[in-house]
């Protein structure tokens, strides 16, 4: 997605540790329109496709998908995050290492949300080595959900944890893919 | 908000410790055309105010800020929620405890996105006591912004945390004011 790549072009800052931060538009301030824009352009990439319901995480990618969910007229269920896993008949969840935090994590989802007669498009805002989405892999399948797909915004494609993931046969489809990144400020696309 | 108040009656569960569970719609899975239409009625509410931007708190009010935003046409920036107050020159911060989850929390807002020429429109998904409101109105003034007023989804009216805030001169539109609520299910609105 031109628009996407280039508001990373002017907004992105590469930050030492192979860090993008995105502050200004995606992860502390907002740019609603331009996520309704990247609806538009997941619902297009997913024409034809049945989706019941969109699966995203807790926090960073909880705004991108409610606004995206627009077009698609479903609901949005968010994996919560848990400090401590609690376990509990009531939810699905899964252990997740997040390399940002540096930290073990768990996130879950009540079962009321999400059951076997549920056609998921996941959701969510980075896509590097791919913990966070095989996370909401994971507990999609353990809801006995179909996985339609994935809409991701911005993938590390360097990193390839998307490729492991379409190797298993899921489709992702993310909407600005970085080939290269550092320092200096040159990011480049996939592309 | 008539809509409103019929879906908190038809899917709120009221759960021991006067608390409203709205995870049906709200604050696990989310309903964003709702969301959409809560954004026309305080858009409507505050027609003829000029407003640049609009701020929440993570991680409940994300969303419906997000989607509430779109007819607006502003950026949205959420205060993000850290364990211990980190001083540091580039946010402003303050602390507030959390009823809800018990324990003191910092909200901060990094100073490049809340500036004296903006002005802010708060908006959250609950006002009770009023402490995640007044922790908003306090970055949204330490940031030397103007506050145009708050738009809050649901309001446990009769705890009288916007009481104290209105009588301060700060407008609140509340979408659904409660009156009373008991586990035996009963919930009434104000008016």
């Amino acid at each position: 997605m031109k628009e996407l790549e280039e508001r990373i072009l002017k907004d992105g800052v590469v930050k030492k540790g192979d860090i993008l931060k995105v502050d200004n538009f995606l992860n502390h301030q907002l740019d609603p329109a331009l996520f309704y824009r990247m609806g538009l352009t997941w619902k297009r990439l997913f024409e034809g496709e049945e989706i019941t319901k969109i699966l995203t995480a807790a926090t960073s990618g909880i705004a991108i998908a409610a606004v995206a969910a627009l077009p698609f007229g479903v609901p949005v269920v968010f994996a919560k995050k848990a400090r401590s896993a609690n376990i509990s008949d009531d939810v699905y969840q899964v252990n997740v290492h997040s390399y940002t935090h540096n930290e073990e994590a768990t996130l879950l989802v009540s079962k009321q949300y999400l059951s076997p007669e549920d056609k998921v498009l996941i959701l969510d805002d980075f896509l590097a080595n791919g913990a966070a989405l095989n996370a909401l892999i994971s507990l999609a399948e353990l809801a006995g959900a179909k996985i339609i797909g994935a809409g991701v915004a911005i993938e590390k494609a360097y990193q390839h944890g998307g490729d492991s993931i379409r190797e298993k046969g899921i489709r992702i489809e993310s909407l600005a893919r970085i080939a290269s990144m550092d320092e200096a400020g040159g990011i480049t696309f996939v592309d």
